[in-house]
């Protein structure tokens, strides 16, 4: 069935007309229609419908209220210049489609890498090509980051490139408020198929070594700096679990369609002249990556500002960056604002714990996420009783996520957003992650301080989860099974 | 068989009785005939000969010149008072067996936290009694430490407890000399069970929230700071994979036999007087810790000095601080003495990524290794090839070690041993991992740096080691599969 009345309240501000508008801070969105089915009859739903290999913990414990309420509803989201917002995210966004809790959203989340090679990358999909548009006339999606529309700040482009991820959403979802928990179930990630029928059946993915990588000012080779893209191809059907780099080549000053000269990697979506570059084939060519498909952003709307850059994570979640976000991990996140507008984007084919040269394998997928909400007044005494921070629960783990700051843009005062960029510190990731894994293991498990202490030291792994996004990430690891006696 | 004759030239300069002798460093060491067997027949030894469930990259790769020498030799170590030296390694320390390369050594190991439950621990284990003996007369071994033995600086001990644990060794290695690299197969790790018939069956270990763990200063209950013991159990025979704690207490100021007060955890194996603790029961009664036995501390001797602490981990290896340093793993060190000097210690029954309270479960277990000698004129061309740092090889994994700083001794001067503690930094040692991978995939695996970059971004783990132990640590996981195709 086809929901004509999915924009609610969600849009409340934002006219009817179904066009793509430009507001005055430069977020253009348009509103559309998008399919929703009926998944099934209330009750509750088990793992197993919901594509999980586990019943998640609040489920277990009775969180969801939502089973009551009736069928569940499945939307489905496609990516197009009017349903992505590049480089921000930001709480005056309307929701793009309006869903209960309970309900599947399916997602197309598009990486914004893809100028590295557009044939590969954009040509052929009209969704993808759509966002990327980019002519002397203007661009599919003007702004790209939360910068100044004018780039008075730097003259890169729209937005500056302050925040760079193209981000699909946002969803809102009726009935979530500040102070209760998001649930978001990752029920599949398929990698995007290149639209480019030269490209049948597969699907490419691009790693920037850039500028904001930790490699960047300590290299061997020259010249030096540089920066490199290598384009890496994978099985869009997923036959092969791993992936092989096709060519790479180092980055020369691209002009874009403006006239603007980028000498580095300094605004996202800038077209790429191949006939600019300088392709080495044959490179790491006996290496197969494994293909971790996940997402490195996904996000509530923070309540701190009105444009919030993309780039650096927080307790809202947004730019995480762990690769084990994936298909059958669960997030929770503290909603901050009203609807709570949950966006997803950086999609990867495969990251390793640090991000060390600043990117992952940047890949479009398609995520199928089931969205639950949990009322504040329901948590205490529940494993999401005190949550400040993105939770992660997989089959096996619970993961928390420290930063270098935990609320950057509260702690960091007014300039928090460039200043967080000079703060940047694994040690400082560390602090916050032993604070953030005492709470939980305090909160959640009735333990006290000195057991908490004793168990992180024993039986919990610490691991850098990137070391590229401004605020870094540590997380810790806490088995379930050194629970399951209990 | 017995051999009567394996402390040939590596005991030159130490005189040949039998009973333990002072030197005026204060090295206390005798010398011992330990029983050594023939395993077998010349010729290829195996994998599976070798105890370790794959072949390791060394031995394919053609570099088990040992194989032609002869019949194999099993070694037995045993920890007492006269084959440990407690918190230091040394160069000038006499081997205590000798083998040759392709040997097996089965070497006892001892936690020095077991005089935190002396009946658990030591009681009714005539080596372990041997080694913590301490009375108003005097102790097993004196030495405890790098510091001076008339505890000058701080009044603490012999030793001053600069360097805390107990080690077994060290083995003189026949034919190593500096540029070789020492390879040593994990064949096996075992708990040592409790001496005391009332524990039959049993083995425990100690977890010391202690001064120097990252949480020390940053606490939430009440009284601050507070070091806190806590004793766990585990089933000798492995029936059972995890550990339960048994209790837990407060450090109280602790009186040795000298007369010495220890208000806080500062010199090692402090006899700890259970009427003036308060143990509380009940702690962690639902948690299962899984069982992960391994040697915090494996080494060769350092080049650098003649008296070097045993905490801080560096090129030689030492208190590297890896749960993954267990049955199955494989390291490699460089060689920076003659003979090596191999030293076994700082037992571990489970400890995270991190390390974070400032110990492990430290708990006593028996390992057996393989040891065998690379010669430097045959690892061109090699995965040894220029190998400055300790490398683990899994079945799965290459596993590399970056600390705060790379070889701490040559790096920060005369007074090293106590600048590094001022040094301590996850950065720092990200760094020094980032620079160790990148150096593993071009010199091993053919990348150049461009290659090696992009791998390690997509598709390398870096976890942090330990925050502990002064020279802080993080690793990087490499998967051998991902040149599996090549």
């Amino acid at each position: 069935m086809t929901d004509n009345n999915n924009h609610g309240n969600c849009c409340a501000g934002h006219g009817g007309h179904d066009d793509a508008h430009q507001h005055d801070d430069g977020v253009s969105r348009s509103r559309r229609n998008f399919l929703v089915q009926s998944t099934g009859a209330a009750g509750a739903l088990t793992a197993a419908a919901a594509g999980l290999p586990y019943v998640t913990t609040a489920q277990a414990e009775g969180l969801n209220g939502f089973t009551e309420v009736g069928a569940r509803k499945h939307h489905y989201l496609p990516a197009t210049r009017d349903t992505v917002h590049w480089g921000y995210f930001s709480k005056n966004l309307p929701g793009i489609v309006e869903a209960e809790s309970g309900d599947f959203v399916t997602i197309e989340t598009v990486t914004h890498h893809a100028y590295d090679d557009f044939d590969r990358m954009i040509k052929g999909d009209p969704g993808v090509e759509g966002i990327f548009h980019w002519d002397g006339e203007g661009k599919g999606v003007d702004r790209r980051g939360a910068g100044p529309m004018d780039a008075s700040l730097f003259g890169r482009g729209a937005g500056e490139g302050l925040g760079v991820h193209i981000l699909t959403g946002p969803v809102y979802i009726k009935g979530a408020e500040p102070g209760d928990v998001l649930e978001v179930r990752i029920v599949d990630a398929k990698p995007r198929p290149s639209g480019n029928p030269e490209y049948a059946g597969k699907t490419f993915g691009s790693n920037a070594a850039a500028w904001w990588g930790f490699h960047y000012d300590d290299l061997l080779e020259e010249p030096k700096p540089r920066e490199v893209i290598t384009i890496y191809e994978l099985d869009a059907r997923a036959h092969r679990n791993w992936a092989k780099a096709v060519y790479n080549y180092r980055w020369t000053t691209q002009t874009d369609p403006f006239g603007v000269d980028h000498e580095t990697i300094d605004y996202p979506g800038v077209p790429v002249d191949h006939d600019t570059i300088e392709k080495r084939h044959g490179v790491l060519e006996n290496a197969r990556i494994p293909v971790r498909p996940h997402f490195g952003a996904i996000a509530v709307a923070p309540r701190e500002e009105d444009m919030v850059d993309s780039i650096p994570p927080s307790y809202f979640g947004g730019n995480v960056d762990n690769w084990r976000m994936g298909k059958g991990a669960t997030m929770y996140y503290p909603v901050a604002v009203d609807g709570a507008l949950l966006s997803v984007g950086d999609p990867h084919a495969s990251q390793g714990d640090s991000e060390l040269c600043g990117t992952a394998i940047e890949c479009s997928l398609t995520g199928t996420f089931q969205i639950i909400v949990h009322k504040e007044a329901d948590l205490q005494g529940t494993r999401l009783e005190g949550l400040e921070y993105p939770l992660m629960e997989t089959q096996d783990d619970w993961v928390i996520h420290g930063f270098s700051y935990a609320n950057y843009l509260e702690e960091l005062g007014r300039d928090a957003q460039s200043v967080i960029y000079e703060k940047s510190s694994i040690d400082r990731a560390m602090r916050d992650a032993y604070r953030k894994m005492r709470h939980f293991l305090m909160t959640t498990q009735g333990l006290n301080e000195d057991e908490a202490i004793s168990l992180m030291s024993i039986g919990v792994d610490f691991g850098i989860t990137q070391i590229v996004d401004g605020n870094w990430g540590v997380h810790g690891i806490l088995k379930k099974n050194i629970f399951a006696g209990a």
